[in-house]
């Protein structure tokens, strides 16, 4: 069943080690078959060097395992929310990569400060807010997602321009048009993370970046007129 | 004698290699066999690359070499006090990994910023205290011990909720349930010791998570009702 | 066509990857044949994984493609300016490199602290001005050129002499007398970069080394009388 | 005529490579053979990739080629300097290494902050003054390694007791009994410079450590009656 999904979900996966965004078993990363509307997903705490595309378990939207011997990530409720919320996503990366961690545990949005970060996100890099005492005693997981779903619609934004989050004092969750773009958009974070860390040591007054060049950077790579890159 | 422990000892040693917490012959790992009451530690001084598994050092508590041609590591005085403060550790790895060392000589303990450090340490990476004059010319390897068995007994803390330390002015002590484990939790406080660097860079007033965070991450892998991970 | 010339920009651009000055796809490098007004430069968005020689796109200075079946990298407007206006180049590399991207997004040009920087840079390593709103709507990657040469025009700065440069909230250009050599500037200008930013957080108040200083190391390496390396 | 020598003055210079002290050929080391006061050293620019035993360059102590068909290293009077000042030591190593290098820009001694500084070094990593016009504009090399010597000479250092320097605004040389020795020497340089970088900024107020851990920790590994490593 969806075996060659697997086989990206896995690639993808072991993506996070090549880039190094993880330690040991610290990230996760999912794709959804929106057709028949199950997901893939990365089992709980195995370590990336032994999983095989066999150990990926199959889910529906409802958390059900469909298929696979292996317990599901323990993030694996918010990547449902994720799903469930944002239609136009097709993958989800879950990360505790070390620039944008930090950030994170700062409780601060990364600003625009350069043409690096609007090349892939469009405004700032949100830090969704922590969970109060209630949500982190319940259904935890999924309330991460929630939080962090709450942030999307407080602001206004799509996650597919702003394809990742922060969220206050745990690490990062990236989106992309499937579970490999989201480990690539996951991977720009943590670049971004560290350029903004650098430049606010250089320069600690340094301001955003003019909005018509965000605009200029974001649409000639993701644009209708888009010219970046091959014709496909 | 005991050849699978010096197997699975020297393979520790080698680990922090891998994990990249050591320079030269910077850091020690030792495993112990609670049943006869010996333990296998790294000869002193010898690189990592010409280890083999027959170089690692067999003693007893009372710190007399029961197998081996070579000395043991010059901090064995110090893994005797933990095997014998400490009933429930198997492992002691010692470091002097750099962020972690930098905390440890900047006199600080490593404050819990969010879920990274959860995950694995039930409150902050404490830092035991500088040795005095007397201590430090006495027997110094053993009072390093006995400082930090101080720092445990007088802040009430268990050493595997709490399988680290930072010791003043020098470098990173370790536990887990064995060698290999003890080495995963040192490779941790690196992690978190340069997450927590950036995070205080990034915001100077940042203050310590929600305790009921720490809580929640720290059941969810440890506590009686765990889920992460796969059913042992 | 220029077969030689694709080979070497080819391998130029894979040193790129090998100089950790990239992620992804960010970054290119070219090469003009003077004699011919052609130059050699990188697709655009190609990985560096697939690339093969006969990839490269040849162009010539109105911008028009002469061989290749892609599109060339979406900065070429911005080398074509840098071939008109700099006749004394060879070639042009682009970087998001992460600490001389991190000066450029502080808006700072790279002060001169050491032998290190003066053994390749004759003055600071200048950062150009923001592009306007029109600047950046208009032609835009062209303009980025042309604000580069206002800057080396008004410093009265010689491109062989200072090869390399910031522009403000985006990124690195280096030149030199070819494409090989160009990557080796951009290279040159990230370990500065690097250097430069801890040494102010080590001294605040530091200030640029000494002017003779500078003379001596640049005119040991590149006056006439140049005594370091073998001789030609 | 000293091919052992020879030997392993090369593998000392890849040496090196493989320490991450040097970009390019920005390093070098040579080693003296006392008895016959000659001394073997790293030939001028020439990539570390391509070089071989043949290549190093053989000298005497008045600057005089006595084997080899390259020019020496540029910085081949300041190595002249310290064999001549120095009867104590048997390799000299020079880096750019990146956190030193700053401190030396930074025109800062690195001060003692642990163990890990105590191991190696007898006192604080000393940063020598820069060189005047005149110095610089006359026999610059030379003159570098007298600034250094007037330095140890004023402080009473020795240089196998603090075996290795910053020269303000400019990079390391590091000593040793011979010239793998040196390497090892410049390679803790950097690693306490880093550390003592990310000491500072975790604690701006932060000390020297204790002169009596320093005596410990430098006299069990180098003093008569050291009991670090192995018998030899």
């Amino acid at each position: 069943m969806l075996e060659e999904l697997k086989q990206k979900v896995l690639q993808a996966n072991l993506q996070l080690v090549k880039n190094k965004l993880v330690l040991f078993t610290w990230g996760n990363v999912s794709e959804i078959d929106r057709e028949s509307g199950l997901f893939v997903i990365k089992p709980s705490g195995v370590s990336y060097d032994d999983m095989k595309a066999e150990d990926m378990v199959v889910m529906d939207l409802n958390g059900k395992v469909v298929e696979g011997d292996l317990r599901p990530s323990s993030d694996t409720p918010t990547h449902i929310e994720f799903y469930k919320a944002f239609k136009n996503i097709g993958g989800v990366t879950h990360t505790h990569s070390t620039f944008a961690t930090a950030w994170a545990q700062a409780g601060r949005s990364i600003p625009f400060y350069g043409t690096t970060h609007a090349d892939y996100f469009y405004g700032d890099i949100p830090c969704a807010r922590s969970l109060t005492q209630e949500e982190i005693e319940g259904e935890y997981e999924k309330n991460t997602g929630l939080a962090i779903i709450e942030k999307f619609r407080g602001d206004n934004l799509d996650p597919m321009a702003v394809p990742g989050v922060l969220i206050k004092s745990h690490g990062v969750f990236a989106f992309g048009k499937d579970g490999d773009n989201s480990v690539y958009n996951a991977t720009v974070i943590e670049e971004v993370a560290k350029m903004a860390f650098i430049t606010e040591q250089l320069n600690p007054d340094v301001s955003r970046a003019d909005q018509f060049m965000m605009e200029k950077h974001y649409q000639r790579k993701h644009g209708k007129n888009a010219y970046y890159g091959q014709k496909k």
